[in-house]
């Protein structure tokens, strides 16, 4: 799958990465999108085969890329052959930090900073460090941070370590139909909502704004009588969408301006976003508080005041969603995850799900 | 009427005035209510006798102290004793400006900026520039920007010239119960909003917050069964929380946090305020265009970017909203007012009624 229609620019910043100012006057906002893009793959073809203990997927709950591998990562049950660092939601310009951790370190990497695994990478890493990222235990050093690539390889090159009933989130024959939505929704939404949000104009926002609804107003219609993006089951396609989808209205509607309407008020496209919530690895992975501190602390450019909105109100997210009228077998052939890894539970305080 | 509950102090800023910055860090925001407070009466008292063609009000149809001056001047069909200068949206630090104007100078006064109004009053005016304010024409000095005594006065001072079939807005038998509910939408909702907006610690935010939203739910239950809020007719205290519940989706829900809900999710308040906008006086005179500019572009310190969002959709202004099952009498005894003055009318681009 490709990104490549979001343009690779130094002079602007990828917001999961750390590299400071986010709006630059008078420009579109466009996404770094220069990745360390090794591969972790079952042949070892890069010199990083598939192996049970030896990595560890670097997240942060606040960053809706990172959120995605969260989330395939348990709905293929790789906890065991995957461990996971947890960066906390604010980062300051050199790094996202480990300060969630006892003591402020990695348990397992003994690193205060995600840049530490970048440098021991290289020494002269020139980008921003982002999340998700994967690093080489032996050599605390990131074998990648190609967010797009990475959930792909958990659900193609991981299979020998994926739980009794995985679901198979990539199935051959929908992979061109999955990519062709994906991207869209890439460029259009997952990526749209910055492009309102960093926009360096009001020229470029009102273009911003209008390119994001006219997506939103293609899935409102797609998603009304078919329950996922693609197929019949929850695919790739689903967890990119649902990722920016929760962080819709508590931060995109208010902090970058998305505001022709709320989600909440897209019928179809917030009976989806329920009833994704409600499945085993979305809601239960998503930490609303560590989500708006993130946006509205981190980006002093678009809220100088750094104060976190007390909004909206989360306990709808439980609410009946009528999606099973639709048909449909979330996990195909396979089933549900079942509890949260003992340790990666979300903060109860900080999830309608309590 | 009084307001009183608002604490004056010199350190904060008054929002529909110009002092300059409006977010003081750790404070909670203050509103200065010290106004220039002389009155124009029937019997002259203050040295300000009602007069017709003496007077003219200068207001900004984005303030909503002053939309509430626009409102009761048109449901009274005071149009031709007291005529109307209108500021544009945005303002500096030093001054409202007649930029809306033709060579930006109002056709009257022969004045730029209301400043200027003030200083003929005062050379040394020591504080903020508001709107709305009351000018002297032979003088072109301000009589009074006290925006809470101007409209009662407009409603009980100036009946010799209210047009026929003119609303009783302040009826004698009710005053209490107007004030009463008058006081707490003031210090609750039409200067919470701003206590949300312009805290300055997460702290005073979240209780701010809280007690915009209380008085919200408060608003709410007694709406249910009331048409309006005092009495079964329009009153002050309605012209009072219109103009704020105008602005609460375009400005207040995302600008300055108020995010719990948008007033659309709040079954009887968005009724209400569908009701009133539809009714002649209330929509007419609302330009959602230059609302939105103003907040959006003068307040730096909460929206550095300065981009206006072009949300929310405003068609919904003009759905049903059943209110009439409740009875009521919007005008009472008296009849609506007929079409806006020639010349006063909003920008139909600005507008849903277009």
């Amino acid at each position: 799958m490709s990104d490549d229609s979001a343009t690779t620019s130094d002079q602007n910043t990828d917001e999961h990465s750390t590299k400071g100012s986010y709006v630059h006057s008078g420009a579109e906002f466009k996404r770094d999108t220069n990745y360390i893009n090794d591969r972790i793959t079952a042949d070892g073809r890069d010199g990083w085969p598939v192996e049970a203990g030896r990595y560890r997927l670097i997240v942060a709950r606040a960053c809706p890329w990172a959120n995605r591998a969260i989330i395939v990562r348990r709905l293929l049950g790789l906890e065991n052959a995957i461990s996971m660092g947890i960066c906390g939601p604010t980062h300051d310009k050199r790094s996202w930090t480990f300060d969630l951790d006892p003591g402020g370190v990695d348990p397992v990497l003994g690193y205060e900073r995600l840049q530490q695994a970048f440098f021991a990478r290289d020494p002269d890493y020139p980008r921003g460090i982002t999340v998700p990222a994967i690093v080489d235990v032996p050599t605390k050093s990131v074998v990648t941070n190609d967010f797009a690539q990475i959930t792909l390889d958990l659900s193609t090159q991981w299979t020998e370590f994926h739980r009794d009933g995985a679901p198979d989130l990539y199935p051959e024959p929908l992979r061109d139909e999955i990519d062709e939505v994906a991207r869209r929704i890439f460029t259009e939404v997952n990526n749209g909502v910055y492009r309102c949000g960093f926009a360096g104009s009001q020229e470029s926002y009102d273009q911003a704004y209008d390119r994001l609804f006219t997506a939103l107003d293609w899935l409102e219609e797609r998603l009304t009588d078919q329950r996922y993006l693609v197929g019949d089951t929850i695919t790739e396609a689903d967890v990119r969408l649902f990722t920016t989808l929760a962080r819709f209205d508590p931060v995109y509607h208010g902090h970058f301006k998305c505001n022709r309407s709320k989600l909440t008020e897209l019928p179809a496209l917030w009976a989806y976003a329920r009833d994704l919530f409600q499945t085993p690895g979305f809601g239960d992975t998503t930490d609303f508080v560590q989500i708006k501190q993130h946006y509205y602390i981190v980006h002093t450019d678009v809220n100088p005041t750094q104060i976190v909105p007390k909004g909206p109100d989360l306990a709808n997210w439980l609410t009946p969603h009528g999606r099973e009228s639709l048909g449909g077998r979330p996990f195909g052939d396979g089933t549900p995850p079942g509890p949260v890894a003992s340790g990666e539970e979300v903060d109860p305080e900080h999830s309608p799900l309590r």
